[in-house]
């Protein structure tokens, strides 16, 4: 066991613990460009088919979305119908239980970039973070930084599962193995994003790592609330109905 | 679109509407040591650790399960741990929802079997056989038989989102592309396996195929009802119970 991590996570939680209360960011409001610019419009569900796919693309070149997120069969068709250069497709591994082996995900971290993805969403595995495991779970997640180089990767880690500290021990391990965000949830758990989570990920995650709030959030007001709470990076279904574009 | 498995797929599902209601197996009970050996003892939970794994397969080992299915990130510890020859490594590939691409399940079930499992839950492309793309279908199944040619191969075809006929496309594909079961459930989606889908499965696969149960069954009397219905094998976390080694 490193002691250098387990040390980290201790200082990073005791740090926490003292602080005083944060305040949430003053957002008043936000332009509904500003905010698309923000979301990963998503399909996950395992029914979606090819003209879901079609109309999520065209939506999210239409909205210029931050991204489109799918499942990796999809990855080829996206690069090919993503077209505005402001909008990334992105991806899953170890999708959503994150108990595959770390030479799994370095795989599919590696097809889905040659394919085109620009993001990709790893589960990290939660058993081993569980088990305090820490260096386990930060080589996991270095595996995928290097499968793909040149991909921002985001670290999933269930937040529903998880203490607040080993909230907090997620962030440290994601940030020592070089990943760009951390994110809450997966959405096919027992719950998505709340706006404790997010302002703990915030102040456990530092200013140099990303946050993604994702799971549940269906209108305006709940993304507005994430970002408050430190969200750069919100993950919905619900896209058109956030940036108003339907109700 | 191939003509060829669209007409067995239309042959087959006129054919099981004109059979008479089939009347299940006569077991009127079995042996518990014969039940274990038909039972994969499993553990998917995402928080699934080590400890847990060491007793899931020390007691495979006890009861001479049929194998313990586990996710990949634990295949190369049972395939230490798992010492009795009648029992299996089995992993599961594309789960829970079966949309990653094809060029990933087959890396997944090649570094598996590399590994040490000789079994493959394999969960098929939900999406594409909903929008009737049977090709697209087989040719993923295809790509798990050819990447792991010494492995069982069983396709996961989440019974619970499909439509009855749609139960006996996923069937003919998995034949067609050299599977040597369908299994009903995931365990992870809205339920497990039911006795009119077992009966169903049963009768599409026809007598070359095994028939899985999975997802919800957790006593001997359930376990004794799928197999009535045409089950080969159970999958199950609540094994113990269900040879009746624990209550």
């Amino acid at each position: 066991m490193s002691t250098t991590l387990e040390n980290k996570i201790k200082e990073r939680w005791e740090r926490i613990n003292q602080e005083s209360d944060q305040s949430d960011h003053p957002v008043e409001s936000i332009s509904l460009q500003a905010l698309a610019a923000k979301i990963d419009h998503t399909a996950l569900k395992p029914l979606t088919r090819e003209q879901d796919i079609r109309k999520l693309c065209q939506e999210a070149n239409d909205h210029q979305f931050a991204s489109v997120c799918i499942h990796s069969y999809w990855v080829p068709l996206c690069a090919k119908l993503i077209t505005d250069p402001l909008v990334s497709v992105c991806t899953v591994v170890g999708f959503p239980l994150g108990a595959n082996s770390t030479a799994v995900k370095a795989k599919e971290s590696q097809w889905a970039a040659e394919q085109g993805a620009t993001e990709i969403d790893m589960v990290l595995n939660l058993g081993m973070l569980k088990s305090e495991n820490y260096d386990i779970v930060t080589a996991d997640i270095s595996a995928v930084v290097e499968a793909a180089p040149k991909a921002k990767i985001k670290v999933i880690m269930e937040t529903c599962l998880l203490t607040d500290r080993e909230k907090v021990a997620a962030c440290v391990c994601a940030q020592a193995a070089g990943a760009h965000f951390v994110k809450t949830s997966t959405g096919f758990s027992t719950r998505g994003a709340t706006v404790h989570d997010v302002r703990l990920l915030r102040q456990a995650a530092g200013q140099d790592m990303g946050v993604k709030a994702a799971g549940g959030i269906r209108d305006y007001e709940t993304a507005l609330a994430m970002i408050r709470a430190g969200a750069d990076r919100i993950g919905a279904s619900a896209s058109l109905a956030i940036v108003k574009a339907q109700s």
